[in-house]
């Protein structure tokens, strides 16, 4: 069976990299100012092409940041309608000397591209849109309705996405989001992710002195803020590796019997996820090391210091120690509840004589969880199969992506990522490259989902279209 | 009851005023190679005043580092001979901005003489000189046989002492050692220092995994170095604030009951004590604050860090902790068997998965004491209470005095320090000071302390003179 649009995506294969390699020598830097100009550049590209394509109501949408390039074709009435999400804004390259072909000339090696933003997310981005105007070219319509949203502000911390869709949000109805970032887990595994973690975050700063003390002079008499500092820290977690906070895990949503089971058939090479890191195992028992990324919360220290820490010795006993935490947070949990949780237990382990300031952010989000019968993802495993002829696992992502979380909460809409980047194809990193090999995925189940979609009924969205948030939480996106 | 030299020093105070200011005007740091010829220039100062005095032998000893100023007077037959040590190089000025008048230009306000050195050790080095040029002056003799010692690399931690010490162990044949440095405890209180704490160090670091990990990605399921580093670091210690190595506290000597109850008798405004430093007391039960800063042992995290440190905050596992660590040790204490004794509790609760370094400190000193009934000791008491008026209390030092150490442990002499700086006098800071009135304490202590030990019989010194190590000890000097 051919599909005419996927074989003139096949022909024009040499165009399609020929377009990318174009996009890709536009420096799009988010992050400084003094790539205002490549920032310009790419939209500039971004938005003759989707003219010529045959979009409509081209134009940028703006809530203070960079702005994003905003496209609609809505030309197919009593279907459904998507947003198709991706963004044109890139890292930094640096450093620079450490890049085998400069970041802005994109190059060619082994059936890679090489050049900064090829996998993040340029290269996804630009097969979501081929495909798209393939539709357009061989069909002269798409399967769905369409509403293209490319960011510029994803590296970073899409700081306005959140007003933005509030500001947009007319603008931006529809029934679903269709992502074209995210980063498929492995490139042997074909996968859909259904969730992703929350996270929040704090600071400590402990005080047991006015001024750093003379060891000698003070030393054995008074406190010494590393060693409250040190037995505050341990209390958070028991020496098995569950978090020691009371209520910590009140609210966790335990997987039933039938989800441990998909998890645990998941084809998953743990030795060779230890050895990769030089790492051993070490996690809440109980659980598997997927469980434990995937559906577990964690509390994790990511900084702490005091005292003296040049070269040498120093013998002083500090007075002040500092330490930075995140969490993970998995659906159940509401981020303000769980930072109370923490407070409450730092409060109570503290004790007289020293001074614990806990600075909560106020952000943080909850996890996000595509709802099991969502129509997009079942037509999303459906297309995935379809295009690779292989069984989508289920699997999920322990980090956080704001864009689902904040799209959600804004527009009560789920989101999909259907991504071709690969985790391992070294974004934020030189010498980031795409493979050309994810352009033929790509395109192929980005041809099959369209025309699933397009047989959908459009009241199937409906129920799902909810901005719902456990109750009692107040949540916020972040950075 | 007149002293004819105690008149010549009063009279003469205006030039002994004069003499320290020419002294304090030679830039001696002996740091920082820049000020090579403000070294120089001091012990050219030195040489000739010496000479000037009547002393003899006078020369430089070097043992690879600063030279020491040596000179002597040994034309007192019969009676015993004493080591006189003082130090003639400064700590560096900076930071300049903060003095309000310059480190090297003398200047006198509201009864204080203000530069760099002045209190450390040059004034206090001084009322020694002086006391003894006036004896030569107007007696033309000594009570004692003296050497005097004035080193050149006290503030960069006396790195070839030991060693210049073993070289010219035949030209400083003494019986014992008055030292010139130090600091008196208190302004208000006449006190004898009789004892100091030792000390040693040690440094670790942890390792979990091969890089730092992203916490999204792995959080949960592997070791967190900074958990591990704060379960580590608060295992070192029990809540009520005792040390928890298994045998730390085994051969320390425990006081008597009369010694505990003389401690308990010294003049201590305890509240103040804490108030000033904005601290709160904490230490090991059933002992006294005095005695916990000069009879117990102390185990002290100097530092530690590990992660992010930078504002905001970064969501990462990290793979490595560091933390700094010191000891004070009290007599009877071995610094080699405290150190093992540490390390074996940090491996024992260092858990598998965990890679643990353990730098221990090849240096490290053991606590010093003066025998009760040492010579010395009794003499310097009774001559502070002739000058002063006052019963001296014997008080310790919570820090470690090397010299002491050093010189017991290389010469087999005790030593008794008899300074009149005060602890509060800012040296190793902007806007050093020293007390004129110090001068006339001093050199009224200084010529007493003389006529008193002109009077003992040599042989008395006979039985304290051993390089007493206690058995297994192997130890070793430290900066």
């Amino acid at each position: 069976m051919t599909d005419a649009v996927l074989t003139h995506l096949k022909n024009d294969r040499d165009n399609i990299i020929g377009r990318l390699k174009e996009l890709v020598r536009a420096p799009s830097v988010s992050t400084d100012s003094a790539y205002a100009e490549g920032m310009k550049e790419a939209r500039k590209i971004l938005n003759s092409r989707l003219k010529l394509s045959g979009f409509e109501n081209i134009s940028e949408l703006e809530a203070g940041g960079h702005p994003a390039v905003y496209a609609e074709w809505l030309g197919a009435p009593g279907a459904p309608t998507f947003i198709v999400y991706g963004h044109y804004d890139v890292q930094p390259p640096d450093p620079l000397d450490k890049w085998h072909s400069p970041p802005f000339e994109p190059d060619i090696r082994e059936n890679r591209l090489y050049g900064r933003g090829v996998s993040d997310d340029k290269g996804p981005s630009s097969i979501a849109l081929e495909t798209l105007s393939a539709f357009l070219a061989v069909e002269g319509r798409l399967p769905v309705n369409v509403r293209i949203l490319l960011e510029g502000e994803e590296e970073t911390g899409s700081v306005t996405l959140r007003a933005l869709l509030e500001k947009y949000s007319d603008t931006l109805a529809a029934d679903a989001v269709l992502s074209a970032d995210g980063a498929r887990w492995r490139a042997d595994l074909a996968s859909v992710n259904v969730g992703s973690r929350g996270n929040s975050r704090c600071e400590l700063a402990l005080r047991t002195a006015g001024k750093d003390l003379h060891s000698g002079r003070f030393g054995g008499a008074v406190r010494n803020a590393l060693h409250e500092m040190s037995a505050l820290l341990a209390s958070l977690h028991h020496s098995d590796g569950r978090v020691a906070v009371a209520g910590y895990y009140d609210d966790v949503e335990e997987l039933d019997a039938g989800e441990r089971q998909r998890i645990a058939a998941i084809p998953f090479d743990e030795p060779g996820f230890f050895e990769a890191i030089k790492g051993t195992s070490h996690g809440e028992p109980g659980y598997s090391t997927l469980e434990r990324l995937w559906v577990r919360p964690t509390l994790e220290i990511n900084g702490m210091w005091g005292g003296y820490i040049g070269e040498g010795s120093k013998t002083v006993t500090p007075c002040e120690a500092f330490a930075k935490l995140t969490t993970r947070l998995v659906p159940g949990q509401d981020p303000a509840k769980v930072g109370s949780a923490l407070a409450a237990h730092l409060r109570a382990h503290c004790p007289t004589g020293v001074e614990l300031s806990i600075a909560l952010d106020r952000g943080g989000s909850a996890a996000y969880m595509v709802p099991k019968a969502h129509p997009l993802l079942i037509a999303a495993e459906m297309a995935i199969e379809s295009a690779l002829g292989a069984v989508p696992v289920r699997v999920r992502v322990g980090g956080s992506l704001p864009l689902s979380y904040i799209v959600k909460d804004t527009l009560g809409l789920d989101t999909i990522m259907l991504s071709f980047s690969t985790a391992d194809e070294d974004f934020h990193a030189p010498n980031e490259f795409f493979r050309l090999s994810a352009i033929d995925d790509g395109v192929a189940a980005w041809v099959r989902l369209l025309r699933i979609l397009g047989e959908q009924t459009p009241g199937l969205y409906t129920p799902f279209k909810t901005i719902s948030k456990p109750e009692g939480i107040k949540s916020h996106d972040r950075a």
